[in-house]
């Protein structure tokens, strides 16, 4: 997978001087000719979007590298090839761990744009994210309001809610609960307790009842669904490292496209492209408000709400209904919701889709 | 406060022998002649009724000691004068602490019925108690179904979902990752971690929004939000022991009133109580669907549902809908649902209680 090194060391919101920094990304397709997508990834995913969403990226498939150029860059402050706690401190000649820099969104934009202008990418036809990778879609498209012919953004928002940062500081405490021994083992598990408590946030009431209810009447002191919460925090402990973990939960905090620019409306308002909402029904980290809300003052957008089993993660998970709203968005087949007309009204009907009771 | 010293060892449902065994319990009014009433406390309060439920026990509410006896026990296993991992060991002449055993819901039950012995009480006329304290009142009421003249569970469940499981084992995850290490200071950051996380679950996302909201649109760093998240863990790390909150946290994943008695359906059914079950529209942790399913299986029971911007906590929140709600089911103005009908439409009907809007 190829890695992009800057040339200039890299001036962060803080005013920090990051230096070295590079970004690992991937593409599909051909850099000459076609129509540039380009793919965000969530929390802990990385660069390589045709494995953690390969119902949609790949020969096919909705994004097809046969038709378009694929881009999809791993974030700065990840662990999968960018510059992050577990890079190097140039200072030290150790890893940066908690001496890594405050990061915000925006630094990661400016990451991307960087990236753009390496690969000589001007205009760019698609612009789509899930959650936190949304959110970098929208602040990129916030700091150049022209640059995204089509903008999809899934279950995520324009700025970070009172809510989220509320789980994501419950989880760094574990963090820090772990951390503040200086015992390795006790820090991992500081991790493996911070990621169950976000799939708690990822999934819902009714996920936990269908997938991991208890077989037996009679069991009164070990349960599935404790077992589950301790398996995914040690699978995200093999693969993940969590001072990384804490810088990148901190830069979601960050996210608010209004920042600097006289606020959210008017940042939303200044956004040029033609836009489709996603929004899951049983999401309690990005409830649908506030997707509701990118559209009420976005100039051309459309809202489809997507229904769900697995809550927020739906994003990663259903596949089909996600190609089905973006195919017939760029279609034209999804009309935009009327400006100071009734948001709920103006959800796309579910005739216009056949086949889709979702809308 | 009053203890009572049990002169008998308890059996633990475990087989595990505890002894000694003390409760502390309250209580308010004339043990003769009035009729009982008895309160059962949540997670981490304690046998103060009148201070935790202030607008509901005392002279001139809802349960007022001129009118009735009142009692209210700490639960075993908490720190608040009942035995519990705070307590001595008296194999070692030291608190418990992780040592102490395994306990259920049920084994605070028995001691509650070991207490009403002590204390000379036959039947009771009514029992009510939110959350965990009505896990406790509904599986009294199922090992003795006849005991209770009114039972009034609110915010609770018949049995304890995978969902509250899986919030509670993310809880102990961050308990053990600061316990881990022998390191106190540690420990007592994980123990505010984990009540953070529960924070989540007691409130909303509209909570939330609307008491954590951030005054600016320029901060990138530090969010009221986080404050808030820290607060509360600060504030129970000082009054509660990480121990003790580690077993109760274990026996409210116990919590089944079926267990043993084949099945759920067949241990509601048995109840002879006449029933008023209260929900909570934004309950996220005790959601809607358990108190339906509550009413759905007892003979003669009615549901309440409750509109609060707190989510589950509105139970310890909301005083005035609750007197409301009581005092109209006791005067029997609120009709039982009818046994295989439909239970969205035997909610009690707005207009039998004057003033609410919100059943």
């Amino acid at each position: 997978m190829p890695t992009f090194t800057m040339e200039e060391p890299l001036r962060l919101e803080s005013g920090h001087l990051l230096s070295p920094v590079q970004i690992r990304y991937e593409t599909w397709g051909r850099i000459r000719g076609d129509k540039v997508v380009w793919i965000f990834h969530a929390l802990t995913a990385n660069a390589d979007a045709a494995d953690w969403w390969s119902g949609l990226v790949g020969s096919g498939k909705l994004f097809d590298p046969a038709r378009y150029f694929i881009v999809c860059a791993n974030m700065l402050g990840s662990c999968y090839g960018s510059t992050g706690p577990a890079s190097v401190n140039p200072k030290t000649g150790r890893p940066y761990g908690p001496d890594f820099p405050r990061i915000t969104i925006r630094d990661m934009v400016t990451c991307h744009r960087r990236l753009a202008d390496h690969l000589g990418i001007g205009p760019i036809h698609i612009g789509i994210g899930g959650s936190m990778g949304g959110q970098q879609l929208l602040e990129w498209a916030a700091s150049e309001p022209a640059r995204f012919a089509y903008l999809i953004p899934l279950a995520t928002n324009a700025r970070h809610s009172p809510w989220g940062i509320a789980f994501n500081e419950a989880q760094r405490m574990a963090l820090r609960a772990g951390i503040r021994s200086g015992d390795a083992e006790a820090a991992q598990m500081g991790l493996e307790a911070a990621r169950a408590m976000a799939m708690l946030s990822y999934r819902t009431y009714q996920t936990y009842k269908t997938t991991q209810a208890e077989a037996s009447d009679e069991e009164a002191y070990h349960f599935r669904a404790s077992s589950y919460q301790r398996y995914q925090g040690l699978k995200l402990r093999k693969r993940f490292d969590l001072h990384s973990y804490y810088t990148l939960s901190q830069a979601m905090d960050s996210h608010h496209i209004g920042r600097g620019r006289s606020g959210l409306e008017q940042a939303l308002s200044a956004i040029e492209s033609r836009v489709l909402a996603v929004g899951i029904q049983s999401d309690i980290l990005f409830p649908l408000e506030e997707q509701a809300l990118l559209i009420r003052h976005l100039p051309d957008a459309r809202l489809a709400v997507l229904d769900s089993l697995y809550g927020h993660d739906g994003f990663l998970i259903e596949f089909k209904k996600i190609h089905q709203f973006v195919a017939a968005f760029l279609d034209g087949r999804i009309l935009p919701h009327q400006r100071n007309g009734n948001p709920a009204r103006s959800f796309p009907d579910a005739e216009a889709l056949p086949g889709s009771e979702t809308f």
